[in-house]
């Protein structure tokens, strides 16, 4: 950063060899999230890190956010800074910097970040670039942020690590930048998005946007998520297929590629690159032998969300 | 742009030769503006020229923006899409892309922009440079915004065309791109930004920043401004001194080079460079020989406003 917050913009040197990222996202307080599953430090750090993912979900890097908070009359100085050390402790993470700011009052608590980063020309990966035959792959296990929800809002008999699992990730979600990184460096890698929303939607949207369908036979679940999934009586694998903001990173891969590229991600960070499927020209989500339209998923509710 | 909406992140490649600018606003309906005082094409339009004149006040050209939408229940599809026009109309204006956005639930109808520009690294002006002696001027005649908006609480006996004006200045202000361009590019201008709080406080802000005070002694008022302060029994000047959001820019400049400056300004845009006061060692801003304290003046409620 050249000049930061004070002025009336702040200012940066682009890279000169990189194109440039940048994205959006507001998050209201009662519609977004609610103050009583979490403490205002992981709000701010919530909603930092649901940007961060965006531009991952892109192979960038980020490099710098601008912050625009509206703040309701009821929020004290000590709160407020609550929420912006979060706010900052996530971009601290992620080596980002917080260049600009704005305050309002609002009725509710409002936090709208805008997120800029920067990716090599040939690694931009986007949704739409995925093929008929190409294998569905993600991250990491999923469901333990939905766990993490659940938990807040009625607890259950599960061991304490596990517990702590799940509430770690949904209050502290650890956007897959590094992960972005190396997958968008392989031309073996065809589309790419984050999973905000559960794999279930996010998957028909990359799929769609490829004009493609998909066929999913496998989701790898959170431990976390597989004993609160049980404890409740749910099908652990539909409990991760629909929970979202997991923020774990879905990529269609060249099916030849994708067993050495899965031990290469192995290698490098200790955790398996999880094959969950495959694009097919057919349209439409399979799972378990019928579309997700005819198991009665729709769009905003997934049955048993 | 090379990548627009309907990705995780919008993608552009920047200048070479530029630094880039970042700046964001959030403007929440009840805190930053009243529904009934001007359409939701007017709203839009609003936000993004505050935005847009937050990069003009460094001098630097606006290249994109991302809009992140809070939205009440009770706004329709054609309301949305009334807001949303203004928004894209100001952005066509100053020829920036709205490159990205998000949409959430709201209690009160909220915009949050970020604006990304772009400006050659030996034309950047801050609030900072400002020294002792500079003279101060601004763009153009001030208080027509906070006429327009006292006419819309409550109308007065003056022209149609001064009506028209005021009313014009408020609801679709012209952020000064042109003409900080033309300024930042002159070595002269020491000190730069824009008058989005009123000349009064926005004075202060630029004067304190470089480490000065300011003898104020003549402020341009805007013809309808005048009109209605006389119809209020308020002081022209006053009136002007205390208005925000004209999104003038107030710039300081090196004292020799203020007259030829001048006239490159006003054959260039066929408007006066308006010398309204001079920078000075001595801190505090004086007006009519007392300082704004002295006057009860204070940074939230000037006098009369």
């Amino acid at each position: 950063m050249l000049l930061g917050i004070g002025d009336d913009a702040a200012l940066w040197q682009p890279s000169r060899s990189h194109r440039s990222a940048i994205s959006t996202d507001m998050l209201v307080e009662g519609v977004d999230f609610e103050r009583d599953a979490m403490t205002l430090g992981d709000m701010g750090w919530r909603a930092m890190a649901a940007n961060v993912s965006d531009l991952a979900a892109m192979g960038a890097r980020p490099v710098l956010a601008t912050v625009a908070l509206g703040l309701p009359q009821t929020l004290g100085l000590d709160e407020i800074l609550e929420l912006y050390r979060g706010l900052a402790q996530c971009a601290a993470s992620w080596r980002l910097t917080i260049a600009g700011g704005d305050l309002s009052r609002a009725v509710a608590l409002t936090i709208a970040i805008a997120v800029v980063g920067e990716v090599r020309a040939s690694n931009v990966k986007t949704r739409s670039g995925g093929r008929a035959g190409g294998v569905l792959a993600v991250t990491g296990a999923l469901g333990a942020a939905r766990a993490g929800l659940e938990l807040t809002r009625r607890d259950e008999t599960v061991g304490a690590a596990l517990k702590e699992e799940a509430l770690r990730a949904f209050r502290r979600p650890q956007p897959r930048v590094a992960e972005g990184r190396f997958l968008a460096a392989s031309r073996n890698v065809e589309a790419m998005m984050d999973i905000s929303d559960g794999l279930a939607r996010d998957a028909g949207r990359l799929a769609a946007a490829s004009g493609c369908g998909a066929l999913l036979d496998a989701v790898p679940v959170a431990q976390s998520a597989r004993a609160v999934a049980l404890a409740r009586g749910h099908d652990p694998q539909r409990f991760a297929l629909a929970g979202g903001e997991d923020f774990e990173l879905l990529a269609a891969i060249e099916p030849r590629a994708f067993a050495h590229l899965a031990r290469r991600y192995a290698a490098r960070f200790g955790r398996k690159l999880e094959r969950i499927g495959v694009l097919r020209a057919e349209p439409g989500i399979v799972w378990e032998g019928a579309t997700l339209e005819e198991l009665g998923w729709d769009h905003f509710a997934p049955p048993g969300a």
